[in-house]
């Protein structure tokens, strides 16, 4: 162990050239990306996916390999949206024994300062990196994601969003010196000089709460925000979705032990059925930060109840286009209708509410019918779900019995223009898989489309002009939340109303996408996520307001001796 | 008018070397001022004094030049500690008005950028420096400040701090570049290009709730953050200390047109005895940013009330001395002396609890019994309060009746080592002046020592050891918050037991203080004041976290065209 307590130290300066590069990115928010995202082999190796893929199916049918503190029993609580048996059993451990467990680390975690942490949150990082495949194949599982979404944005993409709140983290701890001299004058006497000492204190055990659709995605930013500065992080997946983050905490404890700190900094809560864990963590004093992906109602109990905690939370909201006119329709109607395909339509930046002017509109086809735009855009749903093989690679698989229930619910309320329909997975036979439906309203149907429809469900909403659109637009944002938003339009007055609404209504628009860029995706480093402004979410990931509340600057001052 | 439209931007570049050494200041952390605490006239010139004098006089017995919209009616409520009649009435707005005048002002503000606008917040501040012997007069005469603090802590330290805040803000606000290209290699095809553009968007409405004691120094960080991050700012005066803000907001709202903006961006809510103005304006949806200087109880009634504002609060703690050891004895005892009496221990940051081992400390002199420190301290306080004339340009006057109130109750809670006198003002023989008390207490006595006192009454408490100094430290201010600590020690064991305590308290210490810096005064740019980290403060003035909550980025991205 004598060796073993330099390590840290040897993993700043191993991951420094990444921090440092991370730290360029976020200023200049061009394009950059520290985790390759093609699961190809000439980039992994032959061998990685193989291996990730042995260990994942290791896991099954088995206690899973976690040696915290007080365990009283073990539960397994995954249903595979691919129907493949899990049978994951995850230790189960008091509340009570979690939040002293993460207290009692606390102290030797806070004194080792930023650049210590940095460098094991690097280093944890760079571990789960070697196992991407191993998380791949868990997220994909418990989500219902496609391989290649799974491992993208499940593994690189959401290593990607780790580091950049960790850059984000370490600039701001790291903006004021550790030291600082202070010399005033003091007329014709000597100054008067002191010797100031700024040390980073966090602000107690922190709380994640996963989703289901992205374990890791949405719970790595605030994992490792508050991990570096300084709080003991107790991570809560969501009982559908525990295995990506038992994976994360197995690797980041392993790597804390090497580093001879407590492994207790980070903590897997496995919660039995019904037991509404998160809501016993989310109470307790010591619990100071909380990071939340989900549903509104218990996004909002949080902010509501957990008034001794800085809580993070991303909801629901209902995305929105304004479709004005277009000088590519064909290029329009494929991205739009990629956006609704890709995982069912099951992300949290799906659109869900497609305004187009009842009148039609103009393109570079000459002017289309609403009923001709509502048709393009269902045909490219149609046709990249039409090959089951190909489809499922898109889609992938129904995440839960709530999407199905929304779906069921949706028939009737408008004109299914395109209608969703099962489809077998040609690899996994109780798969649950659905395709997207794309229902038509009226600017009248508000009581639907006024809500969120999560899954793959989207309305074509016939309105009076794009005017009418935008009011809609940002009427609906403003009261329902967004994470994103569109506008398609040749006109720049009118983009620019769009813009200016999006500005009153919080959001962040994607103007005239066409090509390989997707409403639906946000690039770590450069796009921010949400933006802390409308009622979806009420912080952006990453920028300093989603950092800076994470720990406290607590001073000492002396006079300063020769 | 045509001309006056360059003008916010003459004033960026007018200011901006100053914003920029700010901007430097911050991060270094060693000594810098932007505005002289001498009121000498070697610095302001021979008639400066005079000037600002008459310019207050001027106010006195009148109408305050305010020419808001939505005056129902004018509203005189101040009393001055020091006996004079001030009798200036100010114009009283109908709640609904304020928000409305406010919201509308916002879009144009929020459109104008973080340059202009740090432009104008810049010069906003150079004309309140034109007009700091004005200011000073309006402090000392409402708040009951002497007149040299008045014109340090509430003209040159209140915009010193002003600055500081404008830094960080401008400093978050820009951190990100306003355009940016991005371009992500697509294989063997043409990159994606984007082009990405990132809006500060302010949160809304900002109030900021001024208190009696300090009503610029604690009002204008938040003021001038939410300002220059774009929202627009009602100013709700302590009904106690009206006037020092409304000549804030007189001169802020005379740039702001001259800038060509709705001068409506900062506005004055003075408010009716018993209106409860600041309740009602802190439950209004619109205000979305919360200021607040005072007590407790309000405090935590606005933490618990105003969710849909992000509220900064600093509120009562009791602010603890461990003494230890000294190599300096008659230092120790002056410089804690002069603590106690500077502005009749009307500080929120005055020390009140001296923890002192029963059985007394090794000193430079030799071992010093219990009583003998508490004497040594108390004749510190008697010395520098023996004289009337030279005593009142240290304590001032007592600002208000709660003060005496606690006064009266004190007696008989201890044994007074130094009891509490009334002195006669030689200048303004109606003024309220009282010394200091020292009252000597044992470490039992918590239910007296364990709560504030505001005003000019500390207490010397026996304790166990120093050990037991600590925890008592450590516990009181976890329970009970506080904004500073100190600690006299010659053995660095105990200064670092006391450092690790004060970190795990969350409170900025300083050690063996023997000269001229005094544990109750910070330095803008260099000392941060408050933690957040513990009871008597939720933020600190002035970090990151003080600033980046106040606006959100919103982006909107386009395919980059040739």
């Amino acid at each position: 162990m004598a060796g073993m307590t330099e390590t840290p130290h040897t993993w700043f300066a191993n991951h420094a050239a990444t921090l440092e590069r991370a730290t360029e990115a976020i200023k200049d928010r061009g394009y950059w990306s520290a985790y390759p995202e093609s699961p190809s082999p000439r980039v992994y190796g032959e061998t990685a996916a193989a291996e990730g893929e042995a260990a994942f199916r290791g896991y099954l049918d088995a206690k899973f390999p976690l040696d915290q503190p007080g365990i009283t029993d073990w539960v397994a609580t995954e249903r595979s949206p691919f129907g493949v048996p899990l049978l994951v059993s995850y230790p189960h451990v008091d509340p009570a024994t979690l939040i002293s467990s993460a207290t009692a680390a606390l102290p030797a975690w806070r004194d080792a300062g930023p650049q210590t942490r940095a460098g094991v949150c690097m280093e944890i990082l760079s571990r789960l990196h070697a196992h991407i495949f191993e998380l791949a194949n868990a997220v994909q599982f418990t989500s219902g994601q496609a391989f290649v979404m799974a491992f993208q944005a499940g593994g690189a993409h959401a290593l990607d969003r780790a580091l950049e709140a960790l850059a984000y983290a370490y600039a701001e701890m790291t903006r004021h010196p550790a030291t600082a001299g202070w010399e005033k004058p003091a007329g014709k006497g000597d100054p008067l000089r002191m010797t100031k000492t700024f040390h980073v204190v966090p602000r107690g055990v922190a709380l994640v709460i996963g989703c289901n659709t992205f374990p890791t995605w949405n719970s790595y930013p605030g994992l490792f925000a508050s991990l570096v500065t300084g709080n003991p992080v107790v991570v809560k997946p969501h009982p559908g979705a525990v295995l990506p983050l038992a994976i994360t905490v197995r690797y980041a404890r392993a790597v804390l032990e090497e580093a001879g700190f407590d492994p207790n900094l980070v903590q897997l809560a496995a919660e039995a059925p019904g037991e509404g864990l998160a809501k016993t963590l989310a109470l307790d004093p010591a619990v100071r930060i909380i990071d939340f992906t989900g549903s509104t109602e218990f996004g909002d109990w949080l902010e509501t109840n957990a008034r001794q905690a800085a809580v993070y939370t991303e909801k629901a909201g209902v995305n929105t286009i304004v479709v004005d006119s277009t000088d590519d329709f064909a290029g329009m109607c494929r991205n739009i209708g990629f956006s609704l395909t890709l995982y069912s339509g099951q992300m949290c930046t799906t659109p869900q509410n497609i305004l187009v002017p009842a009148a039609g509109i103009e393109t570079d086809q000459g002017h289309k019918t609403f009923d001709e735009v509502a048709a393009g855009i269902a045909a490219t749903v149609a046709k990249l779900t039409g090959d089951p093989a190909r489809a499922v690679e898109l889609t992938g698989a129904i995440v839960n019995d709530g999407v199905l229930a929304r779906l069921s619910e949706v028939v009737g309320v408008g004109d299914a223009v395109l209608p969703s329909s099962e489809v077998t997975h040609p690899s996994f036979a109780e798969a649950t898989v659905r395709t997207p439906t794309v229902v038509k309203l009226t600017a009248a149907d508000a009581a639907v489309y006024g809500r969120e429809w999560f899954g793959p469900i989207s309305f074509v909403i016939a309105t009076d002009s794009t005017a009418a659109s935008i009011d809609i637009f940002r009427s609906t944002v403003l009261e329902k939340g967004a994470l994103t938003a569109a506008a398609y339009s040749t006109s720049e007055p009118i983009l620019a109303a769009v813009e200016t609404a999006s500005l009153d209504a919080g959001v962040h628009l994607s103007c005239n996408l066409t090509g390989g860029v997707f409403v639906n995706q946000s690039a770590a480093f450069s796009d921010f996520h949400a933006t802390g402004a409308n009622p979806a979410a009420n912080a952006a990931l990453t920028d300093g307001a989603y950092v800076s509340n994470r720990f406290r600057v607590v001073q000492s001052r002396r006079h300063t001796t020769a």
